[in-house]
Formats: structure tokens, sequence, C-alpha cells
């Protein structure tokens, strides 16, 4: 086994703290990628808070969304060479042989993917443990290329956040003629307006707060919609062919569809739970309410290309690799703008141990 | 005005009798329409259902899809002469300004486009009479072309049957490497099967009733799926890439969207009322719901022409006009394979009243 440190907690109340964990043996097929940065995503907030007592017996390792170099190669490894700069999202395995799979929305296989921590190895059973660490083992089909102009720390939360957004705008063909609504103003929705504005969409922010605006034209947006203010949403009413709702609060999409222009589409981020639905809101205007994940392999990559072309990265808030539960606690508290980033390129180097 | 006779009732449980009504005196871009048949829809019965005592005052004349001859042009009519052979819908007119006027989809008017019985004239106010009747007078800019080559009363059920399944196929771009899913096989059932299958794509019918595998197949099937069976629906699980749900009766969605593919839409046709949806269903594989409903003037026109070169009618069970109330009772009771139509054409001459 390589063993190397990671911060990772066994029950819902306890802190992350380093720990030394094991990676496997490289299998020919795997890469070990050094670690420098890994973002913050909402999902490892939520995966700690699920942890229970009963079933704490894994340890859980957070962070899906991590950049890094190759230091090991497994023997039939042909993509990437020690030295390479590299990137590693939510997924780290799937089937490969199902339809979904052979899309290239192996974010959808049918058998489940391998999330890159919480996941179950599909060989060897083991428990993935994930980005917040100094090294990832991981096959090579699972890792992407980086471009080298941009900032790797930034590149980072491109991997979760940005390609659960960059998935639906290239599904539904955001571009020159489109207008692309974003909900929520977060991780997700700065990296949403960035992208549609880049592909050349007419981008207009929702937003409950009205300080928002000047920050959302910084960003790109053409248009800023106050959502309380009555009078700023029958002006947008009918207007978005695309709006992209990153709101990850639990709500009814009646007031967003209202937004939807005719054969529109509203389409929710993760997921929403059950809702209630009034579907005269869809039968009007022949408007469509969809959900999106996360993203598949052809897209991660193509992401990662289209944003070294048009140098688009998030904005990041680095903090040390030992400051992972200010990180924590202040993401819960909305206090970010808008994605940490952890630097673990600060831990002790990996140590190979028998 | 014009006089004529009609069908029609002022309370629900009064049959239809056959009165005398007035039509308005053509305005300058009006055509009088001899009506030869009218189909029978299921909005008709639930018009005559929603009939109160109290608000019983004004006459319902049901019938919105109907062809005839023109036998009168007003001053400024442009598009028909006496003598020609034509069709109207379920609207006869629309504010003409709106974004969704302008895209060719009056029936989704901003401003609520005129419905052909029940609905408000949007110049004297008074409320429209329908199609089970001798005349008929209306814009000609909500009067089509009708092809010579196909059976006149065949025809009639295209108007709203027809055109409600034609918009989806076309929205959606059913086609050649497409599966289209028709879910009941019903009046707009029949003829989503016909059209989909002429539009080159793959069809799909799915049913509780194993005994409709045959008329399926018949009407142009690829595949029959029957619902009931849970190893049919497993075999059809995320192969259809757009599935039409025809089912009037409330039902939800989550069955149907297991058999959607990748990326595909399930499109409830009429108003299903609120839902509950558990979004799961929409996230895995990034499927789309939506609704829609009737038709705009262009599709209309296309899927005339479209049926014209292609050879392709509803099948149909025409009646004597007397037999309305067997018609309507035989309908309620999903007695029809699968439209019925009314023989207007039996109606006293229309006279000219001072």
């Amino acid at each position: 086994m390589r063993s190397t440190h990671g911060y990772g907690a066994r029950h819902p109340e306890q802190e992350l703290t380093l720990r030394t964990i094991e990676r496997r043996e490289l299998r020919p097929d795997d890469v070990a990628v050094r670690v420098t940065y890994c973002g913050v995503c909402y999902t490892d907030l939520s995966a700690l808070r699920s942890l229970s007592d009963r079933e704490g017996d894994d340890l859980l390792v957070p962070g899906h969304e991590f950049v890094g170099e190759v230091v090991a190669a497994g023997a039939e490894v042909t993509r990437f060479r020690v030295g390479d700069q590299v990137a590693v999202g939510n997924i780290v395995d799937s089937c490969g042989t199902c339809d979904l799979c052979r899309a290239g929305q192996e974010n959808f296989c049918a058998e489940f993917p391998t999330l890159t921590y919480g996941g179950r190895d599909r060989h060897d059973g083991t428990t993935t443990l994930g980005g917040y660490s100094g090294e990832y083992v991981v096959r090579e089909d699972f890792v992407y290329h980086r471009p080298a102009n941009l900032d790797a720390a930034s590149v980072a939360p491109l991997l979760c956040a940005g390609v659960t957004v960059w998935e639906p705008l290239r599904r539904w063909q955001a571009g020159p003629g489109t207008t692309v609504g974003v909900a929520g103003l977060g991780g997700l929705g700065h990296l949403a307006v960035r992208l549609a504005k880049a592909l050349g969409a007419r981008v207009v922010v929702l937003t409950r707060s009205p300080g928002k605006a000047d920050d959302a034209r910084a960003l790109g947006a053409d248009d800023v919609v106050v959502t309380t203010e009555e009078r700023e949403l029958a002006r947008a009413a009918g207007t978005v062919d695309l709006l992209i709702d990153t709101i990850s609060a639990p709500h009814e999409p009646g007031p967003l569809l209202r937004l939807v222009a005719l054969d529109g589409t509203l389409v929710s981020l993760g997921y929403l739970g059950p809702i209630s639905l009034e579907t005269m809101d869809l039968l009007i205007g022949r408007k469509s309410l969809a959900s999106a994940g996360s993203g598949g392999r052809p897209r991660t990559q193509e992401l990662l290309d289209f944003c070294g072309e048009h140098g688009i990265t998030a904005d990041v808030e680095v903090l040390p690799s030992a400051q992972v539960s200010t990180a924590l606690r202040r993401l819960a508290a909305n206090d970010v703008r808008y994605r940490f980033v952890l630097d673990l390129s600060d831990l002790p180097a990996v140590r190979a141990v028998v």
C-alpha cells in the first residue's frame, strides 16, 4: 500500500483531523496524483453531516474537485506521464458498458459510478477516500489534462461546480441568440454566468439580493432580476430559454418557470427531493422541467479545454489545508465568494510504506 | 345576423338539442364556412359536464375540429374563395402581437386565444359557438386549406387531436434515429403513431391492454410495451427519446419517466392538474418533463400538408348529426376507434335571416 495524509472524520460532530491514510498500489491503468489544490463543495458538507454514529466505521475523507501532478503511472497507462498537470472530479470509475457510459455520461452509469469519496471501489470493495489528501490513486480514464495557462487553485472548482453547469449549458445549446438565466450566485452560479457568457449567450442573473447585482454584472451578466420584486419578475416573464437553477434550498419550480420562454427549460442542478408541480406552469408555453447533476468524461475534458481557451476559472479563496474546518464552517454560513480551495501542497510529502 | 342550426345545451344534464343559432355578419376579414364534418373531442364532453345551472345562461355548442366549404367571404379576404375546401381547429383568434403569437404559437397567446366555442369574441364580446352546427363564421387567418386527396370526415380530427400530437413531434424533432413512445391508443394516440412513423421515427406504443398490440402494429408501431408487466417495463427502460403521454386520467409521471432515454422528454398532452414528482426520476439520465396542448397556425397548416403528402387521416366512425348524444355517451365509455365524427351536411340549409 501507499500511505499519505488526509483530513477525515468518522462521526458527524467530529472535526476533520489530519490522519495517515492508505492508497492502493497502482494497478496497470492507475496513476498516482500528488494533490495540490482541492475545492470545498457543498456535497462535502452534506456528506459530513450525514455521517452517523452507527454507520461511522468508515472514515470519510471529502474532496472531489482537485488538481495535482502525476507522480507515478501504472504499466499500461498511455495518456499520462510523471509530471503531467492533471485534475480529477467527482467520479473515478464506472461500468463502462451501459448505454449511459457509452454515451459519455458515466455520471449516470446504470450501475452507479464510483464516487471519488464515500464510493465503493469496483475491484477491491474498499471505500474511496477523497481529495482532502496528499495523494490520490485513480484509473487514468478518470483523470483530465489541465490547461497550463490557468491558475491551478482556481481550476479545481471546475471539476465539480464547473462541469455541473457546463453539461446543461451544452445539452441545451446555450449560445448566440439564447438567453440563459442563472438562479443563485454561488460556486455553481458564478461559473454558469462566465461560461454562458463565453458561449455567446445573453445572461440574466436571478437573485433575491439586490446587493449582488454589481457582482453579477462584473461576472458578465447582461441583466439582473431581483426575484423578490414582482415588477422585476413581470419584466422578465417568458424571456429565459434555459434557466439554470443552482439554489440548493428546497423550493418549488413555479415562480422560476414563469420566467422561462416558449419551448424553454428550467433545469435544477442536484437533487431537489420530491416536489409538487402545477402542470399549467409547463403547459402554457410548452416548457420543460429537467434536473441534472455532475458530468461525464467527454464534457469534463471539453470544459477544461474551453476554459483554457477563454481564460475562465473560478473565483476562489485559498486556505492552508489546516484551515479545513474554517472553510467548512464558513461555507455552511454562505460566507464565501465563490469557492474555498484547500492548499494541500503544504502536507508532508508522500511516504512509501511497506 | 346569419342564422344556422346547431346542437347545444345550457345545463349539464341537458341533452344536446338542435336549435337555431346566430352567426355574426361577415367582417371584412371573415369567411363563412358551411360545416360538413366535425370531430367529437374529449374536451366537448368536459365542457358539457362543467356547465353549471348557475352559470348556464350561455348556450354551449361544442365542436372545434371541423371541415367544410367556404360559402361567403368578406371584402378583404385574400386567402380563400367561395367553394374552397377548408378546416378550422380549436382557436379562432388571438392578440396577434405578443411574443407567442409572433412565434406562431397562437394557442399560447399571452392574452389567451379565442376558443372556437365557449370563447369570448375579441370584437363584440359574444360567446363563440362551436362546430356542431351548419355554418361557422371565422377570421380567415384561422382557417386552413385542406388537402383535396383526403377523405373529409377523416380529416376533421386532425384539427385538434392531430395538431396536438404534431406539435410535440415537431418540437422535439421526431424523425429517423429517434424512438417515439406513445402512451394511450385513443384519438390522439393513434394519430401520434401514424405521424411519428411517417416522420421516420421508431415507434413504441405503451398500453395497459395486451389486446391493443395488434391494433398498434397495424397503425405502424414497431413495438408494443404492456405497462402492467414489470418485465416489459424493464425491457423498455431508458429507450424512449420522446414519450408522448395521451392518457387523460390523472396519473404520476414516475413510471413513464423510467422509459425515457438519456436527455429524453416525457410530454403530457393537456392539463394534468397539480402533480407530485420525484425529481430523482428526472436527474438520472437528465430527463425533461414537459406539457403541451393544441397548436399554432403554422404547424396546423404544416400538418394538413404533411397528411396530404403521406395520405394520413384519422380512423373515424361517422354518425349522422342527430346521433350526437350517442357519440358523446359512447365516447364517455371509451367505446370508439378512434374518433367520432358528426355528419353535419345533413342539417337543413343555411338561411339568411334579417
